[in-house]
């Protein structure tokens, strides 16, 4: 293939008299210079087809694009919202132009570099006297499209189809599509719309992705340079001072994982082009690598290759999303991290650049590892000082435990009210959920596939979710604009401090605590989860420590939900024998009261369902007589959009001090086909709390066995504590100790 | 390994003076002589280790006997019940005796043989002085367990140990474990046991196979006729009277495939044994193969793995269960049927016989084909003629479309009151459903895993099913004595006769009728299910035309019980602000009544729900005004043991005649991951019905396509029918016929 560079310097430099604060040199040398390099191409072009990935994921994309080469260009007049013929239709035609593009590009077959070069020309048509979209919304507003935000996403798949086609066009097409076209285009979306394109937000990373990767293939160094540092060129705004401030030091988003995964696209395509234009920028180094944190990052916020559905959240998105297609090619690109293999497993799954054929060649030859999934604790807001999302397991293989613990700052409108909501997964699945939104994507019945009313009315609300619930109102009283003003603080958290018995039992801890002060006026939220695993039981289980105090009586709701089906309650549950709605407002209305029972101060509390195939019992017990609900979701729904969920919720009359400890222990195995089961009763039968000046001591025990958690809520590891219980005197530094029996352990808690 | 014969038949000459109808030859050379044959060893025990499916389950179950080998053998006095430590302890060890007889014969490792001879000296040393079972079930105790039933089966295992390991044993070992344990047992079983050793029941056939494997072991006759023909030797009971009268020509078994699959497990054993000291009783071809006939029948009463939940059964069984272990390796060995090979593919699924190793070896060879799943109609009773079982498929490919009618005899005990009761499955699981048993096998929590109560309120009940329920009872009152009286007339099935148009349209159908008139006294209900391919829709869709009769005004209630979320009601259902029952007995106390609507007669109800990212939309009308009910079960359930599954209820007010017709589609794709969704609307717009003179015309339209199907209910082939109507004259001959747009098809139905 040609390679030609000489015309479109001076082709640019007629059209680009801006100033200088960038070196005019064109950025890569020849077309494509985007996701796929014209060097890419030259070396791969004759080895591709010995990756039999590639070559599926090829012939997938050969056969996708086949009825498009067989139809004239079908570019209508922009008239629907989104869901609409016109709007669909633009949709997938920015999509054609990236994967003909491609096509073009590895297989040499000139029909799909022809197809590229005569849609962009229906555009170049169409495109100049197009004014504001019909339907547009009241925020950024497009032309082709409803919202410019369709307009910008369009524009990334575009300009890669002009590019990877480019050197097939004469010089009279690329005038007209690039003066008709990509230039206004660029221009609405920046200059003409600075309210979107100077924001800090995913919307203005898909502008400044747009714009700047058109900037590199018209060689445009201002369209760059205002991507990389907004309109005003001083760097305020624009992609990197989006790379600054949307994502905390650890790489996590603050709207959450549904989000981050979605915000993501347009952050790693665009650094992919700036790597190839200008690897003096070195942006996989900006901010410590903050590009790879946050694909890693992603990817760690998922379990069995499904993201923790917090927030507003799609459950079914996960690590097979396009998004994360791109992601992780590009960060196997940049790091040829051999962990990262492990996470494609399906051709569908690829995407058709050089990143990814080397990707599947890697992968081909075995390079594969496992991806180390982990405990980590991420820390939110650009500076690190907004709450955590922690994420304790037990490991990284196939069916790993994984308890989780939410006390991030709030994610704005996608934000859900839930500080010190935690979630428990195990044996390859949810077991203690996240209710997720309530929203069935782009089912046009289901309110036209928008966010449903419920999910303000449920999914939203604070007792959707495993958290405390004071006084029956929603955190914040149900507002972000609140919510976004203040977030948890982090006590505490260590991964895992292993800890012996000279003895006979050991376990290995984990732990994160958090306190809430602002989501209920004058009442104090802790919340202190651990993952132990304890040589006394099965599998790894929960301790869950809440207090709460207030400065006047308040009433505690403490729901719990959970997937599986109910095996036992004790005490028995009475079951209603008619429905109704728990309350009127702030999400009670949506719940079902199913059964209730009583449980005086200081008992026990033992719940145990049945899930997968393994059993999982909920052991609690309170400083303050409760009552225990059994719930589900559903009342109060005309649509029936709501799925008929399950759940506990422990509720108390007005005091002012509450404190709950919660085991949830898994054990057993229910095997229907091979007709046994093994262990349907827990091995924990004992849990007991005694405190003293502010700190708690938590006993559990098996029928020959015992564990003692003492914990200070103190985090300096020096001071020394001592707690004298009916069970004995207990002395330790720091935050916590695990004493196992028989044995003093030398481990203390240490800070973060 | 030495093959000793001679001192045997000396033994077995000394102590079996019994009748010499059979001649007293030995029946196999050497030992082993059971699944496992001495001539197999000889032949494969070089080769064994070749095939990695076989090794892998070898060194499985190597594992699974290591702790076994290091302890003394455990034989407690029996004390417990089913669940409790005797009887578990018991039911172990029989399975260690097969398991390490086994071993010894494959490995050659002296230990296995030893562990079997220990264990069974220890059983010999018991087993004379028990008494009846302390614990003991009124209908045939035990002595070593509850009920004899258990002792059959461990006597089945433990002869399989001893036969295996025979050679190793000196000859004191072998009078003491014959003369104390299995002769003593075998005549408990069988002369001291005839109320069940003589039964036509699955338990008479446990008590057979044990008896008649042991006869051979011991080279007894009088053991192995009593097996065959019964205690009196006279063919009127016993194994071979049981294989005439509790399969239908078909091979179905009239309790449903959960229990078809548990009495399998005796009868292939035994046939086995047979096969292989008798092999002039040619057993596999008795009965026209009705062993084979059986076998593949259990197979085809399977979708996606998993059994049809018909009557009593608990869910979670399917192929691979220990049951078809055995029985697909001895149908192979029997058939060398390539197709059986593409059923197994875990090694914990392969058996430790000389057949699964061929078995392995075959797959492992790639001899391996899909098994044929097809359209199948399962007469039920012994001569064929007590109603049916049917399954209409589209094919037999992963996730190919099933719909089942089940209009069988009532099958005793485990039967449900369930006759004209359909299912459908799609797109590899469950659509429209049937609960199965309300059981939790072996938790202890539930009931100690016996069935619950609510597997008699509800589970068995009419209500629980897709069926027609006349004046809100149970048919035949929910006596199981009365319903296995009578069965449901079979009229008319064809599997698949292909109706092309000279035009656009072509539609491939099969259809089924039944009518049952005893259920209710004086009401008749015809139920005619058709799966239809119409090239203007996107999947196989189900056509479902109801007739009742009464001769007295009557409330019809028609169940339609789904997995998935509704996504659509049309007309909307109006939901209920609070759940109450529905009824107070027959089932319909444990429904509640989540909303309605009100449908005049004539208008269509469209009803729309998401399951496994595909829509199916119900389209019904009926001949009368009816109440639509949206359900879901899990009232008057106080200890939680019910499933919270969605329904719809058809309901009529009190009139002599109905005629509902009922539409299921499958259409288009939600793909979250992906986040597209395609047709999430139905293709069938309209749907109307004809009558007259007793015939019916079912007309179904696309936006541009249109159906019809002509019922006349009259299955002779030649007789001619007309129907004038509002739509046209139509005219057919035989039971049914299809017209596609613009064309006249030749195709008539013919007869079964």
């Amino acid at each position: 293939m040609k390679r030609i560079v000489a015309p479109w310097l001076l082709f640019a430099a007629t059209l680009c008299p801006a100033g200088q604060l960038f070196a005019a040199t064109p950025y890569a040398t020849g077309h494509p210079r985007l996701l796929l390099g014209a060097e890419d191409v030259a070396a791969l072009r004759d080895s591709w087809q010995q990756s039999e990935l590639f070559r599926t994921a090829v012939d997938q994309a050969i056969a996708d694009m086949e009825p498009h080469l067989r139809q004239l260009p079908d570019v209508p007049v922009p008239r629907d919202a989104g869901g609409g013929y016109s709007h669909e239709r633009h949709k997938a035609n920015g999509i054609v132009l990236a994967q003909a593009g491609a096509l073009f590009q590895w297989t040499g077959n000139a029909t799909y570099a022809d197809l590229v070069r005569r849609l962009l020309l229906a555009y170049a048509t169409l495109y100049p006297d197009l004014g504001a979209h019909p339907e547009r919304k009241e925020q950024a507003p497009g032309r082709l499209f409803w919202q410019s935000l369709n307009e910008s996403v369009w524009l990334v798949y575009a300009i890669q189809g002009y590019d990877a086609a480019y050197e097939t066009m004469d010089g009279a097409d690329r005038k007209t599509i690039e003066t008709k076209l990509l230039r206004p285009m660029s221009r609405f979306l920046s200059v003409e719309s600075p309210e979107t394109f100077d924001r800090i937000h995913n919307h203005g990373t898909w502008a400044t992705a747009a714009v700047g990767m058109t900037g590199y293939v018209l060689n445009e160094p201002r369209y760059v340079r205002m991507a990389l540092l907004g309109t005003g060129e001083d760097g305020e705004t624009g992609y990197l001072a989006q790379l600054r401030q949307l994502f905390s030091p650890d790489g996590y988003y603050m709207e959450g994982p549904y989000y981050q995964r979605y915000a993501l696209m347009p952050f790693v395509l665009f650094a992919k082009a700036i790597e190839r234009n200008e690897p003096e920028r070195a942006i996989f180094d900006f901010r410590d690598g903050i590009i790879g944190k946050a694909i890693r990052t992603t990817i760690q916020l998922s379990y069995a290759g499904l993201f923790f559905p917090v927030n507003d959240a799609i459950r079914d998105k996960g690590l097979d999303t396009v998004e994360l297609d791109h992601a992780i090619a590009i960060a196997y690109g940049a790091s040829g991290d051999p962990a990262l293999l492990s996470l494609v497993d399906d051709a569908s799954n690829l995407v058709l650049t050089a990143d990814a054929l080397r990707f599947a060649q890697a992968k081909e030859a075995g390079e594969e590892e496992p991806f180390p999934f982990a405990s980590r604790h991420f820390r939110d807001g650009p500076a690190g000082d907004r709450g955590a999302l922690t994420i304790l397991r037990s490991g990284a293989a196939p069916g790993h435990s994984a308890a989780l613990l939410k006390a991030t700052s709030h994610g704005f409108s996608h934000g859900h009210f839930d500080r010190l909501h935690w979630m428990f997964y195990d044996n390859g699945g949810e077991v203690v959920t996240d209710y997720g939104a309530a929203r069935f994507l782009n089912v046009e019945q289901k309110s036209g596939g928008r966010y449903l009313p419920e999910n303000a009315s449920w999914a939203k609300q604070s007792i959707a979710h495993n958290t405390i619930v004071v006084g029956g109102q929603s955190q914040f009283q149900g507002s972000a604009t609140r919510a976004d003003r203040s977030w948890p603080t982090q006590h505490f958290y260590q991964a895992s401090a292993y800890q012996a018995s000279a003895y006979q039992t050991s376990a290995d801890v984990q732990i994160v605590s958090a306190l809430e002060e602002s989501a209920y006026e004058g009442t104090r939220l802790r919340r202190t989860l651990l993952l132990i695993e304890w040589s006394a039981v099965e599998f790894p289980f929960v301790l869950d420590v809440v207090r709460a105090g207030s400065t006047r009586p308040q009433r505690y709701d403490m729901p719990l939900y959970y997937k599986g089906h109910t095996i036992e309650s004790v005490p028995p549950t009475t079951a209603a024998t008619a429905l109704r709605p728990l309350g009127e407002s702030s999400g009670y209305q949506h719940l079902w009261m199913v059964g209730e029972t009583a449980l005086p101060a200081g008992s026990r509390l033992a719940h145990t369902w049945l899930r997968r195939g393994r059993f999982y019992t909920y052991t609690a017990l309170a400083n303050a007589p409760l009552r225990v609900t059994s719930t589900q979701v559903g009342a109060n729904d005309p649509n029936f959009n709501l799925r008929s969920e399950r759940g506990l919720m422990l509720r108390t009359e007005p005091i002012e001090n509450l404190a709950v400890v919660g085991v949830l222990e898994p054990h057993g195995e229910y095997n229907g086909a091979r007709e046994y089961t093994v262990r349907g009763r827990p091995l924990i039968t004992d849990l007991q709390r005694f405190t003293g000046a502010g700190k708690d001591l938590v006993t559990i025990a098996t029928a020959s066995d015992q564990l003692a958690v003492a914990l200070s809520y103190d985090a300096n590891p020096n001071t020394a504590h001592t707690l004298e219980t009916a069970a004995g005197t207990y002395r330790w530094h720091g935050y916590y100790r695990v004493f196992t029996r028989g044995g003093s352990t030398t481990t203390d808690g240490a800070d973060i």
